[in-house]
């Protein structure tokens, strides 16, 4: 059989099954390691996986890429990031590692409150080329598919501009983005102390608003909740997310950040596809997700990102039985990191995980927290054919390396984008 | 005048200046930034830093670089690596995550003696091949300058071929390679309960030939030891350092990574040149630090690596008036990192320092703990052009911004190596 492209010659080929879904507590870490490995590649997508003896027999390729020696795994799936935002916030930082405290800071200027500021001012062109660089990034720390959020414009034409900003960043480059619709970040500073009608602006304004949108590009929007105390209670985040669903979002929660409010149990009620951050996730909300479908997605870089020093309980969620993602929060304020490579090194240093755990979470669940299990995030036949070549032949030098870039060769729906 | 190289309209050239030695106590994290500055270089050294317009005015150059709005600085320094190493150990990474004890690592052949006997068994072309690509990623992520040790040979010919692969890795790539000898680096297997045995044997064989070596290449030789709990105490810290001394060479110390046993006060009476790890530093020895000559070198890397929450106190040892500076200790044990903008970005977040501290800690005073203080470190007339372009306007995003790479161009001794 004739297909475009074959990959031959891999020490390791790491298929990272899905397990009819993802892969779930003690199972975490099914690599299903193909040595001396193979993939072939038809129109974007895989058409087969094995021994490159096996392959090269089988199929005649356009092109081929002798990955001599090295590994190769999936591209790394991103579900949790907060591109797009315009400018940065390298001032605060230094401002916090002089002793400045939150309201010293805030008071300065500082907080998400300033990113709402410039995105609100960024055209919708400023928007897209200030996060280009941040994308590109991505891709060459081997990332080929990241999800996207509104956020930081909590009003309804800068929401809406950064709907807009994150399809022209689509269409612009290659990583392919999943577009997530969070007017419910913070209640913005003109709103102050009136949450509850802000969260009744978003339910009777922003929410259609982002209906609208959905109708227009055609494309199922996530909606999401910042789920925290001093933010968002549960009781706010069910109304909004109740309301989002009827109007056809899917669903997404921020939850238990800093104290654990329930909004993990929430999520799953809700059939969320995800809960995002679940650092003080309550035994009982550990226990919902091994009984329900909601992925527990861990952020790492966010304690790391403020020196702090508790994480994800990832080997509760996975005794639980629950179904364990990692993801960068890549943003201004809290951590600004593209790499899911330093996702994989957190992970295993401070949440527990193996290598092989934190690669497929960071690959095979991943990709079901942003409901593209079936499409990508695995090296099985039929998935989209996004593959990374790794600078080296184990892939357990992923984690256990930090700080560089293993990444050599990036294909992106079967076509070579990196290396 | 006629110049070789006119780097022009950086945003900010970090100029980062010598205080007559390197930046000590509360006068660490003076940038001495030039906004809009330009840098003319000639025979590899700079001949003049200023503004862009000024340079302009009384320059001509061969070759120009239009830094566009971005940020330059000094090429990085790292005063701590232990390359040349051969091998890896991530399966020995996997077994820690996997909730393995120390022993059972041991009892599997990991630890220290596990790469000993690799770097034993590589001949000298296997040895120098391993290491290059390591070279090439502290290149790339903007380090002109490191020092290299032996300590994974621990008997005469292996500790001979890491120094002679040093002199090799050094002719091959553009990063400057700075020498130490540590035959006391830990006890080997075959010395196992002779730990006095062992020093003696470094004391008349290990030194002497260090010294010969000295005398054949025509360099100077660092002699360092690991002074630690269980491997070597003070008392034979000091026999060994003080015959080194005798037989020329300068002296580094590693000390208090686990206990503080006096390391740090020994190498300040002494007159060693750094000490470094310095993470249980007891209060007497950082006082010792204020008063003498000796570089304190942090580490960051190195609890990161192992997960562990306690960190050089930066803090004390710059109150006391001491010297800090920062270094990778990239070695395949506890830390696998080339980047020293991994290790800023650490140091900002678990040392408490500001990204101007941090930056002069990787430069200026990096360089005067490898002796180097006055050839390299900062981008002052004289000095040797080691100069780095960020891909950013702003040196604050150094340390804010982690996981990949804002070094867009480095040049080396005058010409352009990376971009």
């Amino acid at each position: 059989m004739q297909v475009d492209l074959l990959i031959h010659s891999a020490s390791q080929v790491c298929v990272v099954p899905a397990h009819d879904g993802p892969q779930r507590g003690s199972r975490l870490g099914d690599l299903g390691i193909i040595e001396d490995g193979a993939i072939a590649v038809k129109d974007g997508k895989i058409v087969a996986v094995g021994k490159t003896a096996v392959l090269q027999q089988k199929f005649t390729a356009d092109h081929t890429i002798n990955a001599n020696g090295r590994c190769v795994t999936p591209g790394f799936v991103d579900p949790h990031t907060h591109i797009p935002w315009y400018g940065d916030r390298a001032n605060e930082f230094e401002m916090r590692l002089g002793g400045a405290s939150y309201m010293e800071i805030m008071a300065a200027g500082g907080g998400i409150m300033s990113t709402v500021r410039n995105t609100r001012q960024a055209s919708l062109d400023e928007l897209v080329a200030d996060n280009l660089p941040r994308l590109e990034r991505m891709l060459r720390w081997g990332t080929t598919s990241a999800e996207t959020k509104t956020g930081y414009g909590l009003e309804k034409a800068a929401e809406l501009k950064q709907l807009d900003a994150m399809v022209e960043l689509n269409r612009q480059q290659p990583v392919e983005l999943t577009y997530t619709f969070l007017p419910a970040h913070a209640v913005p500073a003109e709103w102050n102390g009136r949450t509850d009608d802000y969260v009744q602006y978003v339910i009777t304004d922003l929410l259609p608003a982002g209906a609208d949108w959905m109708e227009k590009h055609n494309v199922t929007l996530f909606c999401d909740v910042f789920c925290e105390a001093g933010v968002f209670d549960v009781a706010q985040t069910r109304a909004i997310l109740t309301r989002a669903a009827e109007l056809g979002f899917r669903l997404k929660v921020h939850a238990d950040e800093f104290e654990g409010l329930g909004g993990t149990r929430l999520a799953v009620e809700l059939g969320a596809v995800s809960a995002d951050h679940l650092v003080k996730t309550p035994d009982e909300d550990i226990a919902a997700l091994g009984q329900g479908d909601t992925i527990a997605v861990g952020l790492p870089g966010t304690p790391f990102g403020l020196a702090e020093d508790e994480y994800t309980p990832a080997k509760a969620i996975l005794a639980a039985g629950g179904a364990l993602a990692l993801a960068s929060d890549c943003n201004p304020g809290t951590t600004w990191n593209e790499s899911m490579q330093m996702v994989i090194a957190l992970g295993c240093r401070y949440m527990g995980l193996t290598q092989a755990q934190a690669l497929a979470a960071a690959t095979i669940n991943a990709a079901y927290a942003i409901g593209r299990g079936d499409e990508v995030g695995s090296l099985e036949a039929g998935k989209q054919a996004d593959i990374l070549i790794l600078d080296t032949a184990d892939y357990r030098q992923l984690g256990y390396r930090y700080g560089t870039n293993l990444v050599q060769t990036v294909v992106k729906s079967g076509s070579l984008v990196v290396g």
